[in-house]
């Protein structure tokens, strides 16, 4: 693996998800927080006119416009802005100094999800990534979810992307604690692009993550309309453990809702879950409630520069 | 005080304030929860315009809509969708089974608020209804607030209205506890009314309330952007005392700023204050970033109806 030259760091990508956006502020009036002597970095917000409006999008989700198929197409006028805007991106993330070697996306969650960084391989060099963000941080702050696929709905020009995505904090809010986790989380993401650069090796070792089971869906009544709320103990419980047997919905009518009546995958009594994004205020319109993942690992071997 | 007859609550006020959408919801399948042997309830779906954008508002605060100014304006082509829906509401209150008596107003906060019951008077019948439904709660969870002044930019054509504010919930997120608290407050609610129209005996006593003394600005820079945010010793403690010299922001430089920095009204050092709604999402464009209050006791004579 050659060395990392250029990396670019998005916040505002969801225009209501307030740490990148104001870490990018801040960065600006202190750049030597991301400055680094082995490589450059740059700043984009990503979305500006949904930072404007202080709302996810305007037209689309930005998030999920760098298609292939969207990123190739032409412009029209019906164009939305958001795919306008990703292929604006696409180009400037190619353009200058060369094309970025690693991306770096911040994003904020309603859900308790802590530090949930989001990878789309679980190739050696992110995985040592990962390995290194979660030794620098207290434990059980920091998971790392692998989002198989990721790579057509995400951005898909870079050799390598993650997401930092930081929780629980209200959309449209500012926190201190949620701002903090996610500078200490991207500077430890600098520190080890650094420590590769300049020569540091990685020892072979196992690193967990997570992988999507499934994204449950919210119970809705005969007339389509969600009938039943998170149940409390599930509510705020992210990464906790869950089987089959499991409450994970209260009706309105009062009816307790099983892990097992939910889920479509087959499972048996044992098998143990880990659910996250628990109540994620904008999967409401995604109908995902919250989504199930299994927890696996991977060797990985010793990591140098070549 | 003559018998109640008619009550009236509302939610989906704010369309992003998601627990009074669905306690109205779950109460269509359960209209007893709310139903009373002597007076009528009736719900009503405030803004649903707002609820199906899952946003606070279409064109304009609804909750600030009910001014004497607007309401007898006349509805022109460019009548913001709010204002007319604000017109709307006060015929449906004033139609039908007779003028409402009383009103309650379910809305959410993303501030750590708790129960907070909201009130434009410090009378009698009002007191005494604030010190009932506290007295059923665990202690620390309810408090009350009065807004002078909330006549002219509230409704004004009830004899009597209340605000039930919980939280902390995101904007469009609907929770398990906070959905059940403020149930809980409502169900009181109507119980006070009720056991006041059967002949209850209401001692005379003390009730505490707050006041607004100041809503406190975010800090900005030169170009008027926010450049810092709520210190975390202020973050989530609404309602927890405090004085001149507490940290209340931290800037993007680390610079911490002290109450006293920010407050505009006089104060010694020995001046209690009882901070709330910090951090509440939608007061951003308010440049709200927390409201300070001061503590009072009002002296209630003996309660009965006449």
């Amino acid at each position: 693996m050659h060395a990392i030259e250029n990396v670019c760091i998005f916040g505002g990508t969801h225009g209501d998800e307030m740490s990148g956006i104001y870490l990018l502020k801040k960065w600006k009036g202190n750049p030597t927080i991301i400055k680094r002597s082995s490589f450059a970095t740059k700043t984009l917000l990503a979305n500006p006119e949904a930072v404007k409006l202080a709302r996810r999008y305007c037209d689309c989700d930005l998030n999920r416009s760098f298609t292939d198929e969207n990123l190739k197409s032409e412009t029209v006028e019906e164009t939305p802005y958001e795919a306008r805007r990703a292929k604006e991106i696409n180009s400037l993330l190619n353009s200058g100094s060369g094309p970025c070697d690693v991306l770096i996306d911040l994003h904020n969650t309603t859900a308790n999800i802590k530090l949930c960084l989001i990878h789309n391989t679980v190739g050696d060099f992110v995985m040592h990534m990962m390995n290194y963000i979660n030794s620098k941080l207290p434990q059980g702050v920091c998971n790392n979810i692998c989002i198989s696929g990721a790579k057509q709905s995400t951005f898909d020009l870079t050799s390598c992307g993650i997401g930092i995505e930081v929780g629980p904090q209200p959309q449209r809010v500012l926190r201190a604690d949620i701002m903090d986790l996610q500078e200490k989380a991207t500077v430890h993401s600098l520190d080890f692009l650094e420590l590769f650069n300049t020569g540091s090796v990685f020892s072979e070792t196992v690193v967990p993550y997570h992988v999507i089971k499934e994204n449950v869906k919210f119970p809705r009544d005969a007339e389509g309309n969600i009938c039943g709320v998170i149940h409390s103990r599930l509510q705020d419980n992210d990464w906790t453990p869950v089987k089959a047997a499991d409450p994970v919905f209260t009706l309105f009518d009062g009816t307790v809702v099983l892990l097992r009546d939910v889920i479509s995958s087959v499972i048996i009594e044992d098998d143990i879950f880990y659910p996250c994004f628990i109540n994620e205020a904008a999967y409401y319109e995604k109908d995902t409630a919250f989504v199930i993942t299994t927890r696996c690992q991977k060797a990985v071997a010793k990591l140098q520069k070549s």
